[in-house]
């Protein structure tokens, strides 16, 4: 932490900040500038935030000098780590498909889409079981039967599950019948539920919250990583701007950002992070192009009779051609799909 | 609902798009224009997305007319909701003063707080016993401990208790201990904590969340109000934007603009809405100029040893200041507070 | 500026970045972390973007310590400027009412509001003879005919113009006829523009960019301020965010945080701020709550017929409304109006 | 245009409305739902905003139906644009590489750049003569010496020039040294300039505001376009946003967006989009793998003494990479680069 003292700071007022930062267990380090003075804090500073020196008298304001994660850090873990389920591998040379509709509607339903994206040649198979609505009168998907119906498709198509887990109390139960449990972007910051997943040694699929920066996307995954569960992988989605001609704003440079700082996987959702089906195939070969470690896209057989994000999803040809398109692309940079 | 058709739209595009709406139960109303066919869907259109209909062949993009939320809106209740607990009335002429630290850290912090801000005016004694924090790292709460505590500070000085609650299974717990429970920001789309908290009877303080729009705010107060408990207030703390100069930015608009949409009372919080302890009082003022319902305010005996907050508390004398200034503004506009 | 060094930075790295600071002429302060090398560049270090340094290698990011701008700031400039206009002293104790149509658009209309904002307590008379319009299609003013309108305005009411001067080669021609020269939130950052009116003796009114921070608010300031011109008021005017019910976001928090940042006057724009004429009124109460040296308010006389923002327009009997609610604010917390 | 009433609107609110639409030469359609009744406005729309009618009795909204621009839509204009400058064709199947430094400082940068960037396959040179920069303290460009040296290279290399035209009477001499006039983001609202390059024969190309919308862009080409000029290029450059962990946000949905809304050719700048010269080349892969007709990019033979831009600023041979990814990416989709 740097410690920017005003102006008009006394030498009483920079003896005092001194002594805080020594009360606290780190070290002081004064250098005197031309205009102001500066206090460096030596000493591991992550579990401080700096508004807290700002309120000493003659403080102007603090900088944080390390980034307050840790474990998700490539300071500390350089090298690439890669999430391995039943053969699928997230985070090395291939690019990992995921697919399926954006809730568990019926069985026929969900069979039909299975079927499709594993011609298509998606790797894992997504499905909500309970879907987060912004209205209490809108679909809250099927529940219980949502993941029975997954794990039907799992057995039938050989295809791993990823499907979201809203609470703390149904992580066990979810963990059951899934092989990947997603945290919706809206629970990003619901920190019982990061505790609950970081219990269990699933893997976890974090979504970005829509309001969320890069660095408080890796405290959301350093709650789970430091509970224990070092299965974690990342997803942009879109975040929210002003701009109202799509849905979200998907966050591109999100993803190269997030490969420089930490070594997790890093996949991309551009179903949500456009909301509409049109723009899912520029904007999936656009993440790969960037490096996304995989994508995660909602289809849907008859998407105008879908419960839910029926406008983001693609029918099963325009998967299997925006498949076709992202393996060209992945090939370009070399990597497969 | 108002669906505009593409300018290259066929006359079979418009008569699917008028088969779906029937098909759904609401009757179609064709309007040609010059360059657009509009068609109108007759109905309560509130469970529908707009996004629904977008993907139907020909459709440009889909309006909604209505407001989602029903309970909510002034539009079935047109005169002032207020919620009364204790001889405390909040959404009527007082304007009605919460108070106290951000985290509850001891008994003597608390008892200490709890003089000051009752000696100053306040009517309501707030108080964290779990902490949504974005580091792990960082102090969670006290727990139930601080639930109990902060019923001795009730006991003892007769102000009514305002506490986070952050998960569906804690709500009976928290319900014992506090007159108001309250859903922060980062939990006003926790869906099944909305829920939970409608099944009660006890008032509900409903936090903005930092990048929520009024409307979502108003639909997360709907799934309350839906699920049974009328007593709702809202509270508006400031939302995200791309200034960095303050923590958040204080959505002062969104005061009378709820006050206009709703009947529900509206609240300020000038702590968060700013972050910084020097621009609480203004904004506090400000907020009450703009109408608000009541302020809550973060008040610490000793804001540099706050374990959360520290750096937007107000010290006693300096909230005692705000009252006063707030009790002049609140006259100015024929209130009293 | 201070130089946070990456985790992996070798000696020579350190070596490299000392070296160039030193051939900047800045000395280097070198202070050793536990994690990181921190280096602090002494000297003057306004006119060096951060970004400067970032591009070294072993450099994490650079962050400067020093606000960018001088002649703005409360550091050599401690107590309040106050702009005076024949007769009306803007930013001392008095709040100042600027009020008018949003473009002029004939004798009968700008004489109209004139006598009326006059009557109602105005200090100022505002009036667009040029308009940006975001429309090529949209009444764009009515030029030279309109300053002179403005003129006549001035000399039969004795009320100060302010009108928009909207690019350079205008600055002379349109200072023959304002009192105060306007630079819309559009041009915020035409440096051109800034440096001519930087160049002149007279009133510049300086709005807030729609999406400019506080800090590019002040460097635009010292545009015109390095240029010789001292007299500059500044104008939080609202900013752009995700919240579509309002046009903007009155951005309240800018008000303190400028007032402690730079002497310069500081006030406020509720017409554009809210952009819907029925919250005009609670803003201003607000905005002058939170220690607004002014209003600038646009009132018609018939908004419905208003050519340009008539939405957020008030009509005569509800300015005088506003003049008499804002008086009752300013007194409340020991101001006049 | 649709007026959506309110719930409480009467009778004579209605018939108001209807008589306001029918004096502005519209012809009125009621539609009377469930709810709310609705007036559709029919006529062309375009030069009125949905302001005006906001204010009448009555009316809760209004909303526009048909995108406020006509030039520059597909609507009327199905088939791409190509812009042909010298034998490059921007808009057709080839993506065109602009490149080089931000600003020009000297004969030999730039002949050294220029050389560099043709070498590594750019097909036009681009370079600052005058620079916007938010300190009046920084490099502000060499002006009409900068001009004389982008001819220079530009007959030493045969390669077109992009440059920056700033204020309405420097278009004129711009248009003599430059083959492509470009409008900054800062300008993009600048409307008098707007006009005067509509006013010549050159290509345009249009930066996108940080701060402004699809649609604002779109508008900003129609006064270009409706002041006669057909040649406009338009540009992705990033948006603000609440991210801090870059420069900008790059859009990367604005490029499909655009593409499907309008005819004209659209191009990416990476530089300014990321700010960071490592993300340069995901994201100008990003840009071409989503649909961009054309990167332009910043390129500088000794970033570290740039005057300006340095740290978002590629060295050639990290340049020469880019176009070899790019290529390959351009080839995966069915371009060329």
């Amino acid at each position: 932490m740097i410690i920017v003292m005003k102006h008009s700071a006394t030498a009483e007022d920079i003896g005092n900040v001194v002594q805080h930062i020594e009360s606290l267990g780190f070290k002081a380090h004064l250098s005197q500038g031309e205009e102001r003075t500066i206090i460096g804090v030596i000493g591991d500073e992550r579990p401080v935030e700096p508004e807290h020196f700002e309120l000493l008298d003659g403080v102007e304001r603090a900088v944080r000098i390390l980034h307050p994660f840790k474990l998700a850090s490539r300071d500390f873990h350089p090298e690439d780590s890669v999430v391995k389920i039943n053969g699928v591998s997230i985070g090395g040379r291939q690019v990992i498909l995921m697919a399926g509709p954006c809730s568990v509607e019926s069985r026929e339903q969900l069979i039909e889409t299975a079927a499709a994206v594993k011609a298509a040649g998606a790797h894992v198979l997504r499905g909500g079981a309970w879907k987060p609505r912004t209205s209490p009168y809108a679909f809250q998907g099927l529940g219980l039967k949502g993941l029975e119906l997954l794990r039907e498709a799992h057995d039938a198509f050989q295809l791993p599950i990823v499907t979201e887990v809203m609470s703390p109390q149904e992580v066990t139960l979810v963990a059951q019948y899934a092989d990947i449990l997603q945290v919706g972007a809206r629970n990003m910051q619901n920190f019982a539920l990061l505790a609950a997943v970081g219990e269990i040694q699933k893997p976890v699929l974090l979504k970005r919250g829509l309001m969320s920066t890069v660095e408080e996307l890796l405290m959301a995954a350093e709650y789970i990583l430091s509970h224990g569960n070092q299965k974690v992988i990342l997803c942009e989605r879109g975040i929210r701007t002003f701009e109202t001609s799509t849905r979200n704003t998907f966050d591109i440079n999100a993803i190269p950002v997030l490969k420089s700082l930490t070594h997790l996987p890093v996949i991309a959702d551009p179903s949500h992070g456009t909301g509409k089906w049109e723009l899912v195939t520029p904007i999936a070969r656009a993440a790969v192009a960037a490096g996304a470690d995989g994508l995660i896209v909602e289809v849907h057989p008859n998407p105008a009779k879908a419960l839910s994000d029926g406008a983001q999803s693609l029918k099963p040809d325009n998967f299997a051609r925006l498949v076709s398109d992202v393996r060209r692309v992945a090939e370009a940079i070399g990597r497969t799909a």
